[in-house]
C-alpha cells in the first residue's frame, strides 16, 4: 500500500511492530474513552468555509514562541520511538527539522537529548518530566539548555502514571535492546514526591533562562493561574488519552483555555489529530499551532526518517488544501467564524 | 429488479459501472463525513404535516429565473456522463427536458455544450468551471450564450481540487474512450491562477448579458456579499462533499443563507436529495428549487435517458405525495413551518 | 415459547403468517423512518417515580367519550384483521370486549361492521374512511349508528395512500379468500375527489348524531382548528409511519397538540406503544388514552381471540405496575412531571 | 485471566455462575433500558482535572453517618449472595470489613444479619424491605439494632417487584441447597398491604433509635420531602434498573436530589458505578459516597471474600489515581466545578 493518508500509516505500523510496542503507543487508560473521544470531537465540528478569496497563494509559515515554523504543526513529544525504528528519535529529529517543523523531545527517549539535537535539522523543545525528583529534573533542564533545546515543556498531568490496561496485561517493559538515552543505569528514577505544584515554576526559573511552557492543561480556571504565573505558553492536552479517562477531549477543552488566557500566552493544543482539517479547526478555535503525537510515530515504523516526513507533509498539504478551500490562505486569516459547533 | 425508488437505481448503477467509475462518482474528500452529512441531516428534519386541505389539486410547477419547470427538481452539473452511458450528457439533457426539468451542463462533460443543447429538449444553464483562465472561460461563456443556455452557473468552492481518496488510490483517469466535450487537445488547462475572487463578477457582467450563480457557498457572510454584488442566483452547495470534507451538510447551511440573502436573489441547493420529502423539507427552509447529481448518473448508468426519467419522475412523485400528504398543495404553500429541526 | 410480552408476539406473529400479509402489517411508508421514530422517540423519555404514595389499590378505569373502560389501552383500527386470523375484526372485538377496552373499527375490515358488532361484547367506535365519496361514506356513517358504534374516527392523515414499498415490491393484494366487509363488488370506491377538507366536519355533523374525532393530527395549528370545529376528539397519529415517511413521532407531536387543545376535547394517540410504561408516558404528556395497533394483529395472527386479550391484559399489567412503581395510582394521578424529556 | 478491573470479574463471574442465577444478578426489568443507562449515563460526563496541586498525599476517608471508612465506596444491599459463593454475605461482609468499607446488608440474604454481624469485620447498616407487614418489619428492624447494625436503609422503589423477565423466562427460584438467612419457613411472607407511604417513618421511628436512610428516591420532590420527615440520608437509586424501566439514570437523578435535600441529610447513590472516576463524578456532583452492588456479587462469584476485597481495591485505587490526576487529594476538595455535562 502507497500511504496516502494518516490513518494508512496507521495500518502500516501496526503491520510492522511488535504487538506489545504497538500497544504501548495505541493505548490509552482504563476505557479508553477520553483516547476515542479526542478524534470524534472533530468531526463533530463543521466547517464553514468561504469563497471567493484570493488563494493564489497560501502561506502556512507562523513562528512559535519566536522560532519561525513552515508550518503550525509541532512534533509532540512522545517516548521511546527506538520502539518503531532503530535510529530512533535522531530519525524523527532529522524529518521534522527538513519540513522546517519543530520537535519537542520526550524526557523518556532512546537517544539522549545531545544526540537528538546533534541530528536534528531544526529547532527543539524539551519535554520535563519532574518525576525524578529536583536534582534529576534540575540536571535535565541544565542539559537541555546546553544542547540548544530553546524551551521547556513541562507536563504537568502525570504526578503519577496512568492506568494503561493494555500495557499491565502485555507486562510490557522496554526490550533489553532499548536503553533511556537520558538516564544512566545510576540515575535516581524511583518515583518519589512530585514536583508538580505551582511552585515548580519559580524554580524552574531559577535553574534557567528558557522560556517555559505547561503541558497538560484543560479547564480554564488552570490556564488563568498559568497566564498569572508568567508562563510562555500551555498546551492544552489529556496526554493523548492516557492519564485521565473520561477527561475532556482536547479540542473540547481548548475554547475555555483561549478565553481565560486572554491572549497573555501562546496556546497550543494535541489530542486527536488526524487530518489536516483538524489542524484548520483547532487553529480557528484559537491554537497557535498544534502538536502531533501517534502519527508521527507511525511513520517512524513505516519508514523511518521519511515516513516522518512523509506524515508530516501529507499533514501540511492537506492543513494548506483546508485553507485554500476555506478562503484563509494565511494562518493570520484563520478565524472563530470558521467553525460552527453546533453539529 | 424493478427500480423503485433512487436507493434501487444506486445499487443497479453500481452493479453496471466499472468499480473506478462508480468509485469517481461515489467518492467525497477524505474521510466522507460531508458526504454522509448531506445524506444523513435531512433525516434529523421531521415534517409537520396539515390535514383537512384541499388537496385534490397538487400543482408542483414553478419558475427558475423566469423559466417555467414542471417541478422545483433541477439536473445538477455533475462530470463525464460518458462514464455512466455512451450517450452521456446528450441522453440526460433530452430526459430533463422531456419531464419539464431543466439540466445545468458542466464544463466538464464528455459532450460538447452544443451537441447537448441540440439534443435537449428543455431549458439549460451552464456550470463554468474558470481553471482555465479568462480566456478558456470567457470563451466557454460565449459559446454557452450563443448555445442558448439561459444562466452561467459559476462553481465557486474548487479553488483547488478536492482530495478524493478513491480517486488518486484508483489512479483514475478518463478512458481513452472518451474525450472532453468542450475543450479539445489544443485547450490550455494547466491549472494555474484561480480566477475566484469577487473580480470574477464584474469581469463576467462584461462579457455576457446571461444571469449568473454561484454554486457553492454556504455560509450567511457569503450569500450577504452575493446578494450585494448582484447575482441572480445561489447554489447552498458543498459539490457533493467532494471539496472540503467536513463542510457543513448543504441542508444545515440553507437558513442561515436565506436569513442572509433575504429575497434579493433566488436561492437553490444540492447535496443529499434521495427522497421527494428531502426536496419537501429544503423548500420548507427556503430553498427555490434544488439540484439533484448522483441520483440522475444512477439512472443514466441503469437505463440511459429512460433511467434519468425514471429518476426525475421518482422523485416528483414523491414529493408530489409528500406535498399531498402535507397539505401543500402548491409550491407557494410550502412554508417553514413544515418542518421541525428539534430531533 | 410462552409469550411474556409485546415482542414476544410480534416474533410468533411473524413465524406465522404469509411473508406478504406480515410485511402488508409491519411495513411503513419509504425509508420507514417514522415507522421507526415512533418506538425510539419512547426510549428518550425518562420516567420519574415517586415513592411512598400509598399504591396498595391501582385503578386503571377511564372514560373514553363518556363510556367507561376497564383501562386507557383502546384497540386501534387497523385494516384487514383476516391476514392475521380466520375470524378477523370479530375475534379482536371480543377479546376487546372481555377485558374491558374499546375496538375501533376499521372501513377497511374482513367482517363487516355489523358482524363485528354481533361479535362485540364491548364498546364500539367507527373508523371511516372517505375515499369512497359523499354517498359512500355517508352510507358508512349511517350504517355504524345503526349498529351502535358510538363514535365516528375520521381518517384525516390519507388523502392518498402512502409509498409503502414492501407492498409494492409484494404487489400485495388481499388473498382470493378474504373478502371487504364493508363494501360489495357494486361498492364504487375507485379513488376520486378527496372528501378531506375542514368541511367534511359540518357535512358529517348533518348525517350523524354520534361523537366525531379526527384521526391523523400531528401540529398544534390543526390541534386548534380541530377544537375550534368542535370535534369530541383527536388521534394523534401518523398512521403508523404509514403515510408521510419522515412526519414527527406521535409522541414528539402529543406536547404541542394537548398544550394547542387546552382541554376544548379529548386527545388520544397511537404509533409505537410496546409497553406499559409507553401508555404511562403518553399519558403523563396529556394523552387521554393510547390506541394499540400493530401488537393487537399480533395477538391476533398468534393465538386469535385469546391472543389479542393477552396482548391487551399484558399492556395493562405493564401499566398497572408502572403506575404503582411511579406512585401514580390512578388515572388521574398521573401529571406531567412524570417525565423527563431532558435526555 | 488475572482480573485487573471491573469488567474481567464480571466476565470471570458470568464463566463461573449458574446461568440462571447469573441472569438474577444481571437482569434489568422490562427492556433493560435503565440498567444499560445507568453505565452509559457516566460516560458522557466528562472530567475536567486541575493540575500543579500537590497531590503527594491523598486521603480517601470519610465518614458515613458519623461511621469513619476508608472510602466513599461502600458495598450496597443485593440479593442471595449464596448463588455466588458457599460463604455467601458472611465472605462479603468479611471482606468489606478488611479494606475499611461499610456493607449494607440486605433483607433477602441466606445467612441470617446475625451470621453476617458475626462476621463482618467492619460496620454494617441494614436494608429493609418492609413487604412483610408491620410485625415481620419490626422484627427485622429489632434483630438489626440488637445486632450491631448502626442504620436502617428502608428500600421504598419495591412497592411490588419489578418485571423481570429474565427470572420470569428462567422460572428462577432460590435453589434448594439456599434458604432465607432472616426468615423462616413460618415467617408469613405473603406480600401483602405495603407499608411504603411517609407513615412508614414515624413508625420506624417509634420501633428503634437507628437512623434512617430511604433508598430508592429519584426526584427532587421526594428528596425535599425526606429532608422535611427529618431522615439521616437518602440513596439515589433505581434499583439497579430491576424495578421501573426507562426511569432516570441514578447519576442522571443526582444532582435535582442534591440541590432540593440542600444539606439537610447525606445523599448516597448506587447504580452503575465501573469505574474509580465513576465514583469521583457521583462525588463531584454531590453524592457522599456510592454504594457498589454487582461488581461485588461478581468478586465473590469469582473469589470469595477475597474476589470481593479486589474489587473494592480496584476501585479505590481508581479512585485515589483519578482523585490525583484531577488535583482533588481529598474527599472535601471534590467539588461540582470537577465535572461538565455539556457532551
Amino acid at each position: 500500500m502507497e500511504p496516502i493518508n494518516i490513518s494508512d500509516y496507521e495500518i502500516l505500523a501496526q503491520t510492522l511492530m511488535e504487538p506489545a510496542a504497538w500497544d504501548f503507543y495505541a493505548g490509552g487508560s482504563d476505557d479508553e474513552v477520553t483516547l476515542r473521544a479526542n478524534c470524534t470531537a472533530f468531526e463533530r465540528i463543521r466547517l464553514r468555509p468561504r469563497v471567493l478569496v484570493d488563494v493564489n497563494v497560501c502561506d502556512l509559515r507562523t513562528t512559535v514562541l519566536g522560532t519561525p515554523v513552515n508550518m503550525p504543526i509541532l512534533v509532540a513529544p512522545t517516548g521511546y520511538h527506538g520502539l518503531a525504528h532503530p535510529e530512533a528519535e535522531c530519525a524523527t529529529a532529522r524529518a521534522a527539522g527538513e519540513v522546517g517543523s519543530l520537535m519537542v523531545a520526550s524526557t523518556v527517549s532512546n537517544c539522549s537529548m545531545e544526540e537528538i539535537a546533534a541530528a536534528a535539522s531544526g529547532p527543539l523543545w524539551f519535554q520535563l518530566y519532574t518525576y525524578g525528583g529536583y536534582q534529576v529534573s534540575a540536571e535535565l533542564v541544565r542539559r537541555a539548555q546546553a544542547a540548544g533545546y530553546r524551551a521547556v515543556v513541562v507536563t504537568v498531568d502525570l504526578p503519577r502514571l496512568g492506568h494503561r490496561e493494555k500495557n499491565i496485561r502485555n507486562k510490557f517493559a522496554l526490550p533489553p535492546h532499548l536503553q533511556e538515552g537520558n538516564f544512566t543505569a545510576n540515575t535516581d528514577l524511583s518515583e518519589k514526591s512530585s514536583l508538580l505544584t505551582w511552585d515548580v515554576l519559580p524554580w524552574l526559573r531559577s535553574i534557567t533562562t528558557l522560556p517555559i511552557l505547561l503541558k497538560g492543561i484543560l479547564t480554564a480556571e488552570d490556564a488563568k493561574l498559568a497566564a498569572e504565573h508568567g508562563v510562555e505558553g500551555i498546551v492544552v492536552s489529556n496526554h493523548g488519552g492516557r492519564q485521565l479517562d473520561t477527561a475532556l477531549a482536547s479540542i473540547e477543552a481548548l475554547p475555555e483555555v483561549i478565553e481565560a488566557v486572554a491572549g497573555r500566552c501562546e496556546v497550543y493544543m494535541d489530542g486527536g489529530i488526524r487530518r489536516g482539517t483538524d489542524v484548520l479547526k483547532a487553529l480557528a478555535l484559537g491554537a497557535h499551532a498544534v502538536l502531533v503525537g501517534r502519527p508521527i510515530l507511525w511513520g517512524l515504523a513505516a519508514n523511518g526518517a521519511a515516513g516522518v516526513r512523509h506524515v508530516l507533509e501529507i499533514l501540511r498539504d492537506e492543513l494548506e488544501l483546508a485553507m485554500v478551500l476555506c478562503g484563509r490562505p494565511t494562518i493570520a486569516s484563520i478565524d472563530r467564524w470558521l467553525v460552527s459547533l453546533r453539529t
